[in-house]
């Protein structure tokens, strides 16, 4: 901004005429991409989620359909960011629910059924003209925490969300693991109980099977939100028996655990956890493995998709080629 | 070796008179750290194990009287390398039992009691005057799979040792993982049976402690090498069930596996595996992983260790500073 020419200011933000006042900075396109519901959000470099606004996710909608209403929400935090924050959109970041191809080149969330195999990441940067990086929501969220959150200042963790589904993310060594397609950290397919719940995946017994949201519903035939105090403190045993084989397996000693049904439980789910996993990891490097709330609440996901994008744009800028 | 003075040779191997014929090439010195036996072996840069002794492990040895022991085994292989192959030693390379802290700097095999926290990489270095680079042993065993074995031309996979205990690496996006201290790929420390079997780790119904050797004989009340047909199904199963939550939690598809107890109950035992291995890895990505036996057999540790040691010294020269 000049200094000889003052702009006017609402909510301690600067707004600026467009077109006659340079950007004060740069700012990251954010969207998460939820099975019901998709959101999208600003934020800035340093991890400040500065704007935000969320859809219901239509499922009547075929996939250009669906895609135009995202497009409409992601148009209007543009503008924002341009009209409102005075800021320059660089690049999106998407956490999306899996399964995903490496960077969300393709999607297709198990709960969009009108979304298979969809080239998301092009259409997004065709429709934005903005580059795209993209990675599971679970690993963006374990970006997130461990950039500003739960995980911060930790070389190696598991991040966890626990809502609907069970998903996870793993940092070791301060890399984001990815695996063969890029779908490391599902927890969620564990088997914690053998011969237990038919899975949606198909297998028997699984942590999503058993402590997901919707298997809860399932077993208890009650609201999520009115558990019992015997299934928030079975869901904990179920959590710390995983964290337990992952923090043995991995050589790490923290779980980071995030959405609505851990959260929901609170603390007597997070004791059970802690407990069981207190008499699971029992090796030199695994005692005393904790497992501990996630801090970012509901802004993690999408300061997880900023991160995956400045991540990606780093990256990009040190490969120029590789962009 | 001058054209113009050629060289006595000996079973296909250059030898050379001492001191007057340059060496032909190098080799590492490889040693094979294990509760029971040590080994040591000369391993070229191509992956050629080409000698090799072994020491049984005197329990009633102090640490110091111990690792007299090794080194009689090690100075014989170091004289061997110069004077009977005309090679020339450039450094040493560790595979241990775990636990242990990062590049052997110190080990506490769970089995040797002499030796805790013992200072293992600065002896080995000051005994031979030569760079010393240690892993885990099931880690170096990962890293020969994947160079020449069952892994090779494999981004990400799961090696395994089955014997008296139960170990791990993991190989994934062609990285080694390490974890925190150095410890990732325990695989035998995954819950298979809740509530079941008291582990040596503390814990219950770990893998190693429902599926390893001395755990199968403590279950039977037979000799490993005399199992029953139910005992090799059941230790397939336990194997499955552990390689899928792997392979479902890593996004990777193959799991080579190892070790007396799993290649000596063979066919029987590698069908249950794979059973339940389909039965539970049910992914996108996981779907279709496949579970195979090494293909180094007694070779794999000390061509491990080898591995382990051409890392190291390739880092070093990328890193001066950090040799």
């Amino acid at each position: 901004m000049s200094a000889d020419r003052p702009v006017p200011r609402e909510d301690g933000v600067a707004t600026a005429e467009p077109a006659r006042v340079p950007p004060a900075g740069d700012v990251i396109l954010a969207v998460d991409i939820g099975g019901s519901r998709m959101s999208a959000g600003l934020v800035t470099l340093q991890g400040e989620l500065i704007d935000r606004d969320q859809i219901v996710v239509d499922h009547d909608l075929n996939a250009d359909r669906l895609f135009a209403t995202l497009m409409v929400m992601l148009d209007g935090q543009l503008a924002r960011a341009r009209e409102h924050h005075n800021l320059r959109p660089i690049a999106v970041g998407v956490g999306a629910t899996g399964p995903i191809a490496p960077n969300c080149e393709t999607i297709a969330p198990l709960n969009i059924v009108s979304w298979r195999n969809f080239a998301l990441r092009e259409r997004l940067s065709d429709a934005t003209m903005l580059p795209v990086f993209g990675d599971l929501d679970a690993k963006a969220l374990a970006l997130a925490e461990g950039w500003l959150g739960a995980g911060q200042g930790k070389e190696s963790f598991l991040a966890m969300v626990i809502s609907s589904g069970v998903g996870g993310g793993i940092i070791l060594n301060g890399q984001l693991l990815d695996g063969a397609d890029g779908n490391a950290g599902h927890v969620g397919h564990i088997t914690v109980e053998p011969n237990g719940r038919r899975c949606a995946c198909g297998a028997r017994g699984c942590l999503e099977a058993e402590a997901s949201g919707l298997a809860i519903e399932a077993i208890t035939g009650r609201a999520i939100t009115e558990p019992t105090y015997e299934i928030m403190q079975r869901t904990g045993r179920l959590v710390g028996r995983a964290v337990a084989s992952v923090c043995n397996l991995l050589d790490l000693d923290l779980a980071v655990v995030g959405g609505s049904v851990a959260l929901g439980f609170g603390a007597t789910f997070f004791n059970s956890a802690q407990e069981t996993l207190d008499d699971h990891a029992k090796l030199s490097f695994s005692r005393g493995a904790r497992i501990t709330p996630a801090r970012l609440g509901d802004r993690g996901p999408l300061i997880g998709a900023g991160a995956v994008a400045i991540r990606g744009v780093r990256r990009a800028r040190r490969r120029p080629s590789a962009a």
